[in-house]
């Protein structure tokens, strides 16, 4: 069985890039994770690539991938789109990984971007949407938003969660957010402004929430025993899981639980032969205040239910039990959907090189993380775990 | 190395499917797909599924791998939407290709679907017109009709191929095309008819482009040695190639030459161990005639320049030394975006098993067949080899 090496990542900053367009997000992406490689590698290495992105400059834009790969002087390697909502780069990286594992392919490219900050507001909200199950759910009415609300308040109800547990994801995200110099909302939050922000849908408000980002973010994976070659610090992937499930959340089991999440984290977790205990530190979906709960039961890090404890013990703090989003997460670093996947394996490893630039981020001794990134409202999840 | 076999393949009809939706079109193709496996599969044994589509009613479907999955009770298994223009599930064939090889999957759906007849002619014109290049070809006002009918000019200027040649494409993809019960325009065509027919851009009418279309395919594809379990006729998969290219035609070397179609062709070739002489049957993306011509000399069936010759000299008929697109073609048979590529993988399954119902399409003693799909004017393209 071939194994599968990480050599090089890049971010751009993410956030309002007002003077940047597709071709210039993906661009600074793709050259720093190749500037990243210590040993260097010839760009005409790549074999493959793999994108995600979800929205195509209201489908201005067509042929995506390939454009992407032109525009970094790969052309002529195969690239497609792979397009899942929010997790669309955490599937390209999913298949950039089968791609090496199937040993037709030693060096691969996986990356995603996402220009959200140049439409409106109701276009953003629109195309947004339609993740959900548009028939049942959007057309009746609801939105991200009103789902996440939905699922908060059952998750109170059925499990004591508090107000506050909920909202501390947010504080404690924007404070690590606050320290990188990447993320889009580079302030701390107090738990009171939380609560009290403007109303998004009961009980969440807009300090709940992710922001609307441009951004991009690109992994270079080869054969595990090509990596030593290229750098002394390749970070491997151990693990990879993936799942869906009912769209709208009424066909579900049960709507506090992420079923495609959980799947995915025991397929991860199997395929890894590593549990729960072993992560060292994770970047997980917080794209609501109460999905970043949700996650700590689907990874079990908490048990059904008890997701709020963690944040009320500081179990997941940069310096808890388990890390979570050392990077401000989806909420504070900011969330450009087809980047999101690829972003949180940017900060992974660099977390697991101990290389984080801002050492008050840097998770000390990490070994082992994870990545968790969902489509929707749980209609799709992917999730990779990695090893130093 | 894991051998990759298909054992089942559905399809629907291709046409105007003014009754059905993407629900509908999906699950009619998967559980044709399903019922085609002769000893039967438990739909719960498949592990992974991708799955091509361009246009998402004007944005209005979002997550539509998990949906489409989610519809023929496949829910929670991992899916993803593949976007590469024409060329989506000729993508999605090669990625279920790879999960198998990587030896982490067993069985494995590819599929298609495409939904363009519910769609204003000045909607579909739009979102076809975006998988060239955007800013360089679509701005300054052209289309694929407009690069298609340049690149049969220079083909016409620089190496004499004549416009009977290219019309001649047309005649026999209806001629094969009227025996399909499947195929969207089953009448003949005769060649005068398709010279003078209603211009698009000169020189080609409305009779050298292919039509618009609703349809959906998909093929399940199986480890090599689990395939005699399923069937006593699987075809295997022996070359998979894929590549891409500058989006705009004056980026390209020549404007007479895929290029994308050239190194995917050669890769699959490479990898089956086959040259052009061992193909008894090929599905090509004729999207426009001339596209045929060049698809003849990508895949080596003509010199460069001299793929008229072969329609001239009825080389790739259903009798021929080489026919091509016996299903009628994308000129014929219909060309629902999405689904045209894992719909040609459809055609030559059948035409290797020797089980095309039609008899008078059947090619006689069909060995080794070949899949040919192309993105936007080239900007991808992928092609797959098989054996029976």
């Amino acid at each position: 069985m071939v194994d599968v090496a990480v050599i090089g990542v890049g971010q751009t900053r993410f956030g309002n890039l007002h003077d940047m367009g597709r071709k210039e997000l993906f661009s600074e992406a793709f050259w720093e994770a190749l500037g990243d490689i210590p040993r260097g590698l010839d760009p005409r290495e790549i074999e493959e690539a793999y994108i995600g992105t979800m929205e195509t400059g209201g489908g201005q834009l067509g042929n995506i991938a390939a454009l992407m790969v032109e525009q970094v002087q790969l052309s002529h390697i195969p690239a497609r789109r792979i397009e899942n909502a929010c997790a669309s780069s955490g599937f390209a990286f999913r298949d950039a990984y089968l791609a090496i594992k199937s040993g037709q392919r030693k060096i691969v490219l996986a990356g995603g971007l996402e220009k959200m900050t140049d439409l409106t507001r109701e276009r953003n909200r629109y195309w947004l949407g339609v993740s959900g199950d548009v028939e049942w759910e959007r057309l009746a009415g609801t939105n991200f938003p009103g789902i996440y609300a939905m699922i908060a308040l059952r998750h109170m109800h059925d499990y004591g969660t508090t107000r506050e547990q909920i909202a501390g994801v947010a504080v404690k995200n924007h404070r690590n957010g606050a320290k990188n110099p990447k993320a889009q909302l580079r302030f701390e939050i107090p738990l009171q402004r939380v609560v009290e922000g403007p109303m998004l849908a009961y009980p969440l408000t807009i300090f709940d929430s992710c922001p609307t980002t441009d951004g991009a973010s690109v992994a270079i994976l080869c054969r595990g025993d090509m990596a030593k070659g290229f750098t002394d610090h390749p970070v491997y992937v151990i693990g990879s899981g993936a799942a869906t499930d009912f769209l709208a959340i009424q066909d579900r089991e049960s709507i506090t639980t992420l079923t495609a999440a959980d799947r995915a984290a025991e397929q991860a977790y199997s395929e890894a032969g590593v549990g729960p205990k072993d992560i060292d530190v994770a970047e997980v979906h917080d794209c609501f205040t109460i999905a970043e709960l949700l996650a700590y039961e689907s990874l079990g890090f908490a048990k059904r239910g008890e997701g709020g404890r963690l944040i009320e013990e500081g179990t997941t703090q940069i310096d808890g039990r388990i890390p979570v989003n050392p990077s401000g997460g989806l909420k504070a670093k900011g969330h450009p959907i087809g980047a999101t996947g690829t972003g949180q394996v940017y900060e992974i490893v660099h977390q697991l090189r101990g290389d984080v630039v801002e050492r008050e981020r840097q998770v000390r001794d990490a070994r082992i993380g994870l990545a968790h990134n969902v489509g929707g409202s749980g209609g799709t999840a992917v999730v990779h775990i990695f090893r130093a």
